[in-house]
């Protein structure tokens, strides 16, 4: 729990819950049962979504066959095939495309907007999953390399045009207990009635240190100790350059 | 609560708090200290990222004068003004900006990917910090309206280049108690192993009664009473067609 959660006397199952949140890619044998999803999945459910526009849907895969299809595309990420349940999160214009269709309109040429209402439809669908899940003692990772090959994972779970998954969500009960990794301190990151550009890139030099501390103290084994040289690396190469084309191929344009 | 809910023995604070969610919009005068806010966002921080990135920041509001003119470009939704706190949940590439510069690159003509991170990463924190308030019994509404106009959200609030806001949230004690709207039922939303797409466009002339009834009960007056007509009506129409150039402006090219 960071600093500033910690001291504060405010407090609630939700708040400890996220306060103490890290990702779990080992899972143990406790069985992760469809009560235990439906539970989840109907509170997540209820999320808010822009205009009643409900622009999501999950698809639940328990198949080990499936799952292992599924990690192949996600850069083999193991944790997706050892996971008792993973959930897929989707972006879902099919519903609105169908009304649009009944009224003589059409979906096609569908602009930046609609695609983001239905990614940020789906994002919080899965995060209200994901905090309903760790409330539960079930925890796990997102997976946002289900945005790696689109039309791969479009063919593995049967996704029609206009769908695409916006991220996946490994689950199950815990078999590690990492240590948390420290965040950017939220003096960078919360800004007060104005956004204040000073506090937000002071905060880097000093988190690089931070992070790099962290790393030292779990042993990890980086050539890229800080913060700065792991996202320069990560997305300064442009990763996932296909992704608009892709997504054009599942119907969404992004106009 | 909806039926698939109720029914389940599996329950948890976070669950129960979202399975009975609802927006609000009226306020009471119980005041919603800096002590709340701390521990709201002290955990929504603690959303996941992808690959650490954390390309958000948030603005907590509560200058009366702000608010208010925050609310124009929002259409004029009054509960932005009469909400207690407003918070603007922001993607930010400014200090991934700085990490490529320091190691000359550059975050021009970046692509569809980074804008969907930074823009995902903002939505988790907006959903975190939504539930941890309900979970203290804050209530609210968030408000998509924020993307209506992003040129002007960002000189009311000083945003930099590469940063723009996703949406807002109304932060209040509740002074209002509405009946929740009811949603597509899950056995449309939620697959197993792979997508259905006949269960998926099955559930649309079902819920169109489910709503109509809906508004029947509260006595809404509308010409629009199915969800088919209201989400024709609002999004064939192509709003925010201006957002893709207006988020150019921003520093997001979306490529």
């Amino acid at each position: 729990m960071s600093p500033d959660t910690a001291a504060n006397p405010i407090h609630s199952e939700t708040i400890d819950v996220l306060a103490q949140r890290r990702s779990i890619r080992k899972y143990s044998d406790v069985p992760v049962t469809d009560a235990h999803v439906d539970a989840i999945l109907g509170a997540a459910l209820r999320a808010p979504t822009s205009s009643n526009v409900q622009a999501y849907s999950v698809v639940v895969v328990r198949d080990p066959a499936i799952k292992e299809r599924l990690a192949v595309p996600c850069g083999n990420q193991k944790h997706i095939v050892t996971c008792p349940v993973f959930l897929a999160f989707l972006a879902d214009l099919t519903r609105i495309e169908a009304a649009f269709n009944r009224n003589g309109h059409s979906a096609d040429d569908n602009n930046l907007e609609l695609g983001l209402v239905a990614t940020i439809d789906a994002a919080l669908v899965g995060m209200a999953a994901y905090v309903s899940a760790e409330s539960l003692g079930i925890q796990g990772v997102m997976i946002g390399a289900m945005r790696n090959k689109p039309e791969e994972i479009a063919e593995i779970l049967d996704l029609p045009k206009r769908v695409y998954a916006v991220f996946g969500m490994c689950l199950g009960f815990p078999d590690e207990a990492p240590k948390q990794k420290p965040r950017m301190p939220l003096s960078g990151i919360v800004h007060r009635e104005r956004y204040d550009a000073a506090a937000s890139l002071g905060v880097v030099d000093p988190y690089d240190a931070d992070l790099k501390a962290h790393y030292d103290a779990i042993g990890k084994e980086t050539t890229d100790a800080s913060w700065s040289d792991e996202v320069d690396k990560k997305f300064s190469t442009r990763p996932r350059d296909g992704l608009r084309a892709a997504l054009k191929v599942r119907g969404f344009d992004f106009l």
